[in-house]
């Protein structure tokens, strides 16, 4: 994750739906947590997506993606998911993720996504008020090179 | 279940997905298996949601159900999930379906269905192939009063 | 829904994993947001499901249930959820169950759980610190006939 | 994905609760589609997790994976979903999964998996008929260097 990123968290309760009978959370449903902290990330910002939606039928698509899964999470665990900006394109963005319990990283991922025409499918410019959210949450790059 | 209704079977393998940490399939999630049920009781007759929600802005919405559940599925477990027309009306119609693990029943339902213009959110007159196919899953009814 | 009845209630938000094709949120998605309430009703009064589990393998598990659909939810809607306690056995309760947009009921339901030893499968009795949690939230009756 | 590799290929259909208000797949749920494939390829050989949740309780844990979402799916479209070993440990693997609606390939993805006991969560070797099992899929290497 990028240094002094500035970075939204939400938390999220680890219910019976989002266990399976390994007694853990379901691999998929660390994708459902990091959704809802880009929304969240978002709706800091006042953006809807929901208005984004049936106003423009703008949508953000997920194009791909890396997640490595630490450690697993169990019922009733109470979790940070966390979402910070890397890189912000015309059309797209890339967030870096992560899910913890307490300071333990359990799941930690880097999440492209493009904004699309959903009526059409096709790529479409961020809107500027959401490039603008966005932008909040990027990384303050070091000078350095790593 | 009314007697001799011609009732549409299908297999649902029961995954990690489908369970949570108590070991068992999800209470939730037989409402998914139900809706599969009844979504391949159309296909059967050559009816595609898809299209329906496609080219008319049309789908089923459940708008009640009563469950009851008399046995666990378990992970990899193969159970038959059914799907019967108890009554058909203009606009919806009522679903009997069971969920069976060989001929043990694991969980009963009773889900009622409305036809829904999902534009406006109104109720909206089956299509008649619709109704037709619907129809070849109606209970043949006894003749004694019940 | 009993009269006077203490009421726990849950603010649930949707995200795009909550909703289906038809723009609203599936079916199924409000079971899981009804157990929600109920685990939030017990964690209330300081019990843990976890702990349940890990220690005595004890949950509960969902006998049956009737619900009913009155009006969709949407992508970014802020639903209350609640659960309250109809009535509570010594092996099992039944809850009554909401969920609502503003003052506006989307579906109410009506919950039968058991207490279940999970190792074997069989119900078992409700531990008394659970009971006397569940018995705060037992709507009060009125004194005259329904 | 590695030439001439031998692949598990499963059919997965599109039902309403794979769908989001987007009107495609969401993007979570082809990790269950990819879970289905790989639980398949080793049903296809004997190996029932179940049985090895059951009896060892071993499981496979998601370690990591790499996804690329192509395209989208729709409601009710018919998948491929496969799935094939690239690399082979003595307590991971990686399989290589692809999911296509037709020919046309819509995700395709990378996923690390490691053998684990369920009990006190470490590494486990694999089973040795899991490994036999798995090792029909892995790709006949190319004699030349890549």
């Amino acid at each position: 994750m990028p240094t002094n990123a500035p970075v939204h968290a939400i938390t999220v309760r680890v219910y019976y739906e989002d266990t399976d009978a390994g007694g853990v959370v379901y691999y998929a449903n660390y994708l459902r947590f990091f959704e809802r902290a880009r929304t969240e990330l978002l709706r800091a910002s006042g953006i809807s997506q929901h208005a984004l939606l049936a106003q423009s039928r703008l949508g953000f698509v997920v194009r791909g993606l890396t997640i490595d899964y630490l450690a697993s999470a169990r019922l009733d665990d109470e979790l940070t998911v966390t979402a910070a900006v890397d890189r912000l394109g015309g059309a797209s963005a890339v967030f870096v993720q992560r899910a913890l319990r307490g300071d333990h990283p359990l799941a930690t991922a880097r999440v492209r996504v493009a904004c699309v025409d959903l009526e059409c499918g096709r790529p479409a410019p961020i809107p500027a008020a959401v490039a603008q959210a966005l932008s909040r949450f990027i990384a303050v790059q070091e000078t350095s090179p790593q």
